[in-house]
Protein backbone atom coordinates (compact mmCIF):
# COMPACT_ATOMS: atom_id res chain seq x y z
CA UNK A 1 0.00 0.00 0.00
CA UNK A 2 1.43 3.75 -1.24
CA UNK A 3 1.38 6.75 0.38
CA UNK A 4 -1.80 7.86 -1.32
CA UNK A 5 -3.90 4.38 -1.02
CA UNK A 6 -3.02 5.17 2.52
CA UNK A 7 -4.62 8.19 2.76
CA UNK A 8 -7.26 7.28 0.71
CA UNK A 9 -8.46 4.70 3.33
CA UNK A 10 -7.90 6.14 6.48
CA UNK A 11 -9.90 9.09 4.99
CA UNK A 12 -12.55 6.25 4.80
CA UNK A 13 -12.57 5.61 8.46
CA UNK A 14 -13.75 9.19 9.75
CA UNK A 15 -15.63 12.14 9.00
CA UNK A 16 -14.21 14.67 6.84
CA UNK A 17 -13.57 17.40 9.26
CA UNK A 18 -11.92 14.81 11.11
CA UNK A 19 -9.73 14.01 8.02
CA UNK A 20 -8.78 17.82 8.12
CA UNK A 21 -7.53 17.70 11.85
CA UNK A 22 -5.37 14.49 10.41
CA UNK A 23 -3.96 16.25 7.76
CA UNK A 24 -3.16 19.49 10.23
CA UNK A 25 -1.43 17.01 12.42
CA UNK A 26 0.14 15.14 9.15
CA UNK A 27 1.40 18.96 8.47
CA UNK A 28 2.53 19.95 12.28
CA UNK A 29 3.99 16.46 12.51
CA UNK A 30 6.21 17.23 9.63
CA UNK A 31 7.53 20.68 10.76
CA UNK A 32 8.25 19.23 14.34
CA UNK A 33 10.33 16.75 12.51
CA UNK A 34 12.57 18.75 10.96
CA UNK A 35 12.62 21.40 13.22
CA UNK A 36 13.79 18.40 16.04
CA UNK A 37 16.05 16.76 14.27
CA UNK A 38 13.58 13.31 13.44
CA UNK A 39 12.55 11.60 10.17
CA UNK A 40 9.55 14.03 8.79
CA UNK A 41 8.17 10.82 6.66
CA UNK A 42 8.03 8.71 10.00
CA UNK A 43 6.37 11.41 11.47
CA UNK A 44 3.89 11.93 8.80
CA UNK A 45 3.26 8.34 8.58
CA UNK A 46 2.65 8.17 12.69
CA UNK A 47 0.53 11.14 12.09
CA UNK A 48 -1.49 9.54 9.04
CA UNK A 49 -2.98 6.55 11.30
CA UNK A 50 -3.26 8.15 14.37
CA UNK A 51 -6.72 8.46 14.85
CA UNK A 52 -7.75 5.80 12.21
CA UNK A 53 -10.28 4.05 15.10
CA UNK A 54 -10.90 7.08 16.29
CA UNK A 55 -14.46 6.96 14.63
CA UNK A 56 -14.56 3.33 15.42
CA UNK A 57 -17.81 2.18 17.14
CA UNK A 58 -17.17 1.96 21.24
CA UNK A 59 -17.78 -2.11 20.76
CA UNK A 60 -15.58 -3.17 18.03
CA UNK A 61 -12.97 -0.73 19.79
CA UNK A 62 -13.60 -2.59 23.38
CA UNK A 63 -13.75 -6.44 21.46
CA UNK A 64 -9.97 -5.56 20.21
CA UNK A 65 -8.44 -4.43 23.34
CA UNK A 66 -10.08 -7.50 25.12
CA UNK A 67 -9.70 -9.93 22.56
CA UNK A 68 -5.73 -8.69 21.09
CA UNK A 69 -4.45 -8.78 24.87
CA UNK A 70 -4.53 -4.74 24.99
CA UNK A 71 -4.14 -3.08 28.39
CA UNK A 72 -7.29 -3.97 30.59
CA UNK A 73 -7.21 -1.16 32.82
CA UNK A 74 -8.26 0.85 29.32
CA UNK A 75 -11.63 -0.45 30.46
CA UNK A 76 -11.89 1.37 33.15
CA UNK A 77 -10.84 4.86 31.67
CA UNK A 78 -12.49 7.12 29.32
CA UNK A 79 -13.19 5.87 25.65
CA UNK A 80 -11.39 8.95 24.54
CA UNK A 81 -8.48 7.45 25.25
CA UNK A 82 -9.05 3.82 23.65
CA UNK A 83 -8.67 4.62 19.27
CA UNK A 84 -4.78 5.25 20.51
CA UNK A 85 -3.88 1.65 21.62
CA UNK A 86 -6.79 0.32 18.88
CA UNK A 87 -4.87 2.52 16.22
CA UNK A 88 -1.68 1.26 16.93
CA UNK A 89 -3.29 -2.71 16.69
CA UNK A 90 -4.75 -1.46 13.36
CA UNK A 91 -1.93 0.46 12.01
CA UNK A 92 0.14 -3.37 12.72
CA UNK A 93 -2.59 -5.49 11.41
CA UNK A 94 -4.85 -4.35 8.75
CA UNK A 95 -2.21 -1.47 7.12
CA UNK A 96 1.20 -3.93 7.78
CA UNK A 97 3.16 -1.30 9.89
CA UNK A 98 6.10 -2.73 11.68
CA UNK A 99 8.49 0.23 12.36
CA UNK A 100 7.47 -0.37 16.45
CA UNK A 101 8.29 3.91 17.23
CA UNK A 102 5.62 4.61 14.66
CA UNK A 103 3.49 1.90 16.20
CA UNK A 104 4.31 3.25 19.77
CA UNK A 105 3.67 6.87 18.82
CA UNK A 106 0.36 6.32 17.43
CA UNK A 107 -0.49 4.07 20.50
CA UNK A 108 0.68 6.68 23.36
CA UNK A 109 -0.45 10.02 21.15
CA UNK A 110 -3.40 10.51 23.42
CA UNK A 111 -2.05 9.23 27.03
CA UNK A 112 1.82 9.78 26.70
CA UNK A 113 4.35 7.41 28.51
CA UNK A 114 7.30 7.30 30.48
CA UNK A 115 10.48 7.86 28.44
CA UNK A 116 8.39 9.02 25.62
CA UNK A 117 10.33 8.90 21.81
CA UNK A 118 11.03 11.97 20.45
CA UNK A 119 8.92 10.47 17.68
CA UNK A 120 6.26 10.31 20.71
CA UNK A 121 6.54 13.53 21.22
CA UNK A 122 6.33 15.15 18.34
CA UNK A 123 2.60 13.18 17.37
CA UNK A 124 1.50 13.92 20.68
CA UNK A 125 2.31 17.68 20.19
CA UNK A 126 1.77 17.85 16.95
CA UNK A 127 -2.03 16.49 17.88
CA UNK A 128 -2.56 19.66 20.36
CA UNK A 129 -1.40 22.05 17.95
CA UNK A 130 -2.13 21.97 14.72
CA UNK A 131 -3.73 24.48 12.50
CA UNK A 132 -7.22 23.55 12.98
CA UNK A 133 -7.03 23.33 17.13
CA UNK A 134 -8.74 26.03 18.76
CA UNK A 135 -8.87 25.97 23.04
CA UNK A 136 -7.94 27.99 25.81
CA UNK A 137 -3.91 27.28 26.20
CA UNK A 138 -3.29 26.44 22.62
CA UNK A 139 -1.49 29.66 21.56
CA UNK A 140 0.97 29.10 24.30
CA UNK A 141 1.47 25.70 23.62
CA UNK A 142 2.25 26.94 19.47
CA UNK A 143 5.25 28.98 21.04
CA UNK A 144 6.26 26.91 22.77
CA UNK A 145 6.78 24.31 20.20
CA UNK A 146 8.76 26.92 18.58
CA UNK A 147 11.38 26.59 21.79
CA UNK A 148 11.04 23.30 23.79
CA UNK A 149 9.54 20.24 22.96
CA UNK A 150 9.03 19.17 26.33
CA UNK A 151 8.36 21.84 27.61
CA UNK A 152 5.12 22.21 24.89
CA UNK A 153 4.36 18.64 25.86
CA UNK A 154 4.20 19.66 29.32
CA UNK A 155 2.08 22.74 28.56
CA UNK A 156 -0.58 20.09 26.06
CA UNK A 157 -0.94 17.51 29.38
CA UNK A 158 -1.48 20.80 31.86
CA UNK A 159 -4.40 21.31 29.17
CA UNK A 160 -5.50 18.28 29.61
CA UNK A 161 -5.05 17.63 33.27
CA UNK A 162 -7.14 20.94 33.72
CA UNK A 163 -10.03 20.42 31.41
CA UNK A 164 -10.47 16.74 33.08
CA UNK A 165 -10.17 18.93 36.75
CA UNK A 166 -12.80 21.30 35.76
CA UNK A 167 -15.12 18.67 34.24
CA UNK A 168 -14.76 16.39 37.63
CA UNK A 169 -13.09 13.44 35.38
CA UNK A 170 -10.65 11.23 36.63
CA UNK A 171 -6.88 11.62 34.81
CA UNK A 172 -5.21 8.62 33.39
CA UNK A 173 -2.52 8.01 35.74
CA UNK A 174 -0.10 7.20 32.60
CA UNK A 175 -0.73 10.77 31.68
CA UNK A 176 0.73 12.10 35.26
CA UNK A 177 3.66 10.09 34.86
CA UNK A 178 4.61 11.21 31.25
CA UNK A 179 4.51 14.81 32.47
CA UNK A 180 6.17 14.32 35.57
CA UNK A 181 9.12 12.37 33.46
CA UNK A 182 9.29 15.07 30.93
CA UNK A 183 9.53 17.60 34.10
CA UNK A 184 11.99 15.33 35.89
CA UNK A 185 14.31 15.15 32.22
CA UNK B 1 1.20 7.85 77.23
CA UNK B 2 -1.62 9.62 77.91
CA UNK B 3 -3.34 12.34 75.46
CA UNK B 4 -2.09 15.23 77.56
CA UNK B 5 1.63 13.93 77.34
CA UNK B 6 1.26 13.03 73.42
CA UNK B 7 -0.06 16.24 72.69
CA UNK B 8 3.40 17.99 74.82
CA UNK B 9 5.59 15.63 73.05
CA UNK B 10 3.99 16.25 69.19
CA UNK B 11 4.12 20.15 70.41
CA UNK B 12 7.92 20.09 70.41
CA UNK B 13 8.38 18.63 67.43
CA UNK B 14 7.18 21.80 65.37
CA UNK B 15 6.90 25.67 65.64
CA UNK B 16 3.94 27.12 67.56
CA UNK B 17 2.40 28.40 64.38
CA UNK B 18 2.21 24.94 63.17
CA UNK B 19 1.26 23.34 66.45
CA UNK B 20 -2.00 25.56 65.64
CA UNK B 21 -2.37 24.24 62.53
CA UNK B 22 -2.54 20.51 64.20
CA UNK B 23 -5.10 21.92 66.79
CA UNK B 24 -7.30 23.06 64.02
CA UNK B 25 -6.91 19.39 62.33
CA UNK B 26 -7.75 17.73 65.57
CA UNK B 27 -10.86 19.96 65.92
CA UNK B 28 -12.13 20.02 62.36
CA UNK B 29 -11.23 16.00 62.60
CA UNK B 30 -13.64 15.42 65.57
CA UNK B 31 -16.35 17.66 63.66
CA UNK B 32 -16.40 15.59 60.65
CA UNK B 33 -16.42 12.47 62.74
CA UNK B 34 -19.13 13.23 64.41
CA UNK B 35 -20.86 14.24 61.21
CA UNK B 36 -19.87 11.23 58.80
CA UNK B 37 -20.01 8.15 62.08
CA UNK B 38 -16.72 7.88 62.83
CA UNK B 39 -15.20 7.45 66.58
CA UNK B 40 -14.18 10.70 66.94
CA UNK B 41 -11.01 10.03 69.33
CA UNK B 42 -9.50 7.98 66.57
CA UNK B 43 -9.92 10.90 64.49
CA UNK B 44 -8.88 12.99 66.79
CA UNK B 45 -5.53 10.55 67.87
CA UNK B 46 -4.53 10.43 64.08
CA UNK B 47 -5.34 14.42 63.79
CA UNK B 48 -2.79 15.25 66.57
CA UNK B 49 -0.06 13.45 65.04
CA UNK B 50 -0.70 13.52 61.34
CA UNK B 51 2.28 16.39 61.21
CA UNK B 52 4.93 14.99 63.70
CA UNK B 53 7.62 14.71 61.25
CA UNK B 54 6.56 17.93 59.40
CA UNK B 55 9.85 19.99 60.94
CA UNK B 56 12.16 16.98 61.08
CA UNK B 57 15.14 17.45 58.82
CA UNK B 58 15.08 16.17 55.13
CA UNK B 59 18.08 13.90 55.85
CA UNK B 60 16.13 12.35 59.31
CA UNK B 61 13.29 11.78 57.12
CA UNK B 62 15.44 10.26 54.38
CA UNK B 63 17.46 7.79 56.90
CA UNK B 64 13.57 6.48 57.87
CA UNK B 65 12.21 6.12 54.53
CA UNK B 66 15.74 4.53 53.25
CA UNK B 67 16.33 2.01 56.27
CA UNK B 68 12.85 1.47 57.54
CA UNK B 69 11.77 -0.20 54.19
CA UNK B 70 9.08 3.10 53.17
CA UNK B 71 8.30 3.26 49.92
CA UNK B 72 11.19 3.83 47.97
CA UNK B 73 9.42 5.94 45.21
CA UNK B 74 9.04 8.78 48.08
CA UNK B 75 12.75 9.78 47.45
CA UNK B 76 11.87 10.43 43.95
CA UNK B 77 9.26 12.67 44.21
CA UNK B 78 8.68 15.77 46.60
CA UNK B 79 9.88 16.18 49.82
CA UNK B 80 6.66 17.78 51.06
CA UNK B 81 5.23 14.06 50.81
CA UNK B 82 7.70 12.73 52.89
CA UNK B 83 6.22 13.50 56.60
CA UNK B 84 3.47 11.64 56.42
CA UNK B 85 4.73 7.97 55.82
CA UNK B 86 7.61 9.18 58.01
CA UNK B 87 5.05 10.06 60.34
CA UNK B 88 3.18 7.12 60.42
CA UNK B 89 6.24 5.12 60.88
CA UNK B 90 6.71 7.84 64.20
CA UNK B 91 3.93 7.17 65.57
CA UNK B 92 4.08 3.97 65.49
CA UNK B 93 7.69 3.51 67.00
CA UNK B 94 7.90 6.68 69.56
CA UNK B 95 4.67 6.80 70.35
CA UNK B 96 3.22 3.23 70.32
CA UNK B 97 0.51 3.47 68.51
CA UNK B 98 -0.99 0.31 67.26
CA UNK B 99 -4.33 0.87 65.51
CA UNK B 100 -3.50 0.21 61.95
CA UNK B 101 -6.56 2.27 60.43
CA UNK B 102 -4.96 5.27 63.12
CA UNK B 103 -1.66 4.73 61.21
CA UNK B 104 -2.61 4.67 57.73
CA UNK B 105 -5.03 8.28 58.93
CA UNK B 106 -1.49 9.53 59.16
CA UNK B 107 0.59 7.79 56.15
CA UNK B 108 -1.88 9.35 53.80
CA UNK B 109 -3.41 12.09 55.19
CA UNK B 110 -1.00 14.06 52.39
CA UNK B 111 -1.27 11.84 49.18
CA UNK B 112 -4.61 9.73 49.57
CA UNK B 113 -4.61 6.68 48.24
CA UNK B 114 -7.11 4.01 46.03
CA UNK B 115 -9.62 2.56 48.68
CA UNK B 116 -9.73 5.21 51.23
CA UNK B 117 -10.90 4.60 55.18
CA UNK B 118 -13.59 7.10 56.52
CA UNK B 119 -11.15 8.18 59.01
CA UNK B 120 -8.13 8.66 55.77
CA UNK B 121 -10.53 10.85 54.30
CA UNK B 122 -11.78 12.68 57.54
CA UNK B 123 -8.08 13.30 58.28
CA UNK B 124 -6.96 14.61 54.29
CA UNK B 125 -10.02 16.93 54.76
CA UNK B 126 -9.18 18.00 57.74
CA UNK B 127 -6.00 19.43 56.81
CA UNK B 128 -7.34 21.46 53.97
CA UNK B 129 -10.28 23.23 56.16
CA UNK B 130 -9.06 23.57 59.46
CA UNK B 131 -9.92 26.89 60.55
CA UNK B 132 -6.21 28.24 59.88
CA UNK B 133 -5.94 27.43 56.26
CA UNK B 134 -6.84 30.26 53.64
CA UNK B 135 -6.10 29.83 49.64
CA UNK B 136 -8.46 30.12 46.88
CA UNK B 137 -10.54 27.15 46.87
CA UNK B 138 -10.95 26.73 50.82
CA UNK B 139 -14.36 28.29 51.11
CA UNK B 140 -15.72 26.07 48.44
CA UNK B 141 -14.11 23.01 50.22
CA UNK B 142 -15.35 24.01 53.49
CA UNK B 143 -19.17 24.04 52.40
CA UNK B 144 -18.63 20.54 50.42
CA UNK B 145 -17.48 19.34 53.65
CA UNK B 146 -20.71 20.05 55.08
CA UNK B 147 -22.64 18.07 52.38
CA UNK B 148 -20.83 15.07 51.17
CA UNK B 149 -17.11 13.90 52.06
CA UNK B 150 -15.84 12.43 49.16
CA UNK B 151 -17.05 15.50 47.01
CA UNK B 152 -15.24 17.61 48.93
CA UNK B 153 -11.70 15.48 49.10
CA UNK B 154 -11.67 15.63 45.53
CA UNK B 155 -12.22 19.35 45.46
CA UNK B 156 -9.59 19.48 47.93
CA UNK B 157 -6.95 17.36 45.49
CA UNK B 158 -8.11 19.24 43.06
CA UNK B 159 -6.70 22.48 44.19
CA UNK B 160 -3.53 20.62 44.98
CA UNK B 161 -3.30 19.11 41.65
CA UNK B 162 -4.23 23.10 40.50
CA UNK B 163 -1.27 24.28 42.38
CA UNK B 164 1.63 21.85 40.80
CA UNK B 165 0.10 22.16 37.48
CA UNK B 166 0.37 26.18 38.22
CA UNK B 167 3.88 25.77 39.47
CA UNK B 168 5.33 23.30 36.89
CA UNK B 169 5.61 20.49 39.33
CA UNK B 170 5.34 17.12 38.89
CA UNK B 171 2.41 15.34 40.38
CA UNK B 172 2.37 12.30 42.81
CA UNK B 173 0.37 9.30 41.08
CA UNK B 174 -0.82 7.83 43.85
CA UNK B 175 -3.10 11.43 44.21
CA UNK B 176 -4.50 11.24 41.11
CA UNK B 177 -5.19 7.91 41.64
CA UNK B 178 -7.02 8.56 45.18
CA UNK B 179 -9.19 11.11 43.34
CA UNK B 180 -9.88 8.54 40.61
CA UNK B 181 -10.97 6.54 42.95
CA UNK B 182 -13.23 8.91 44.69
CA UNK B 183 -14.91 9.50 41.83
CA UNK B 184 -15.62 6.12 40.65
CA UNK B 185 -17.42 5.57 43.50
Amino acid sequence: MNREQMIERVKGQMPERRWLHTAGVMETSIKLANRYGEDPERAELAAILHDVAKYWPVDRMETIIREQNLPQELLAHDKQLWHAPVGAWVAEHDYGITDQEVLDAIRYHTSGRIGMTKLDKIVCLADYIEPGRDFPAVDVIRELSGQDLDKALVAGFDSTISFLLKQGKRIFPLTIEARNDLIKE
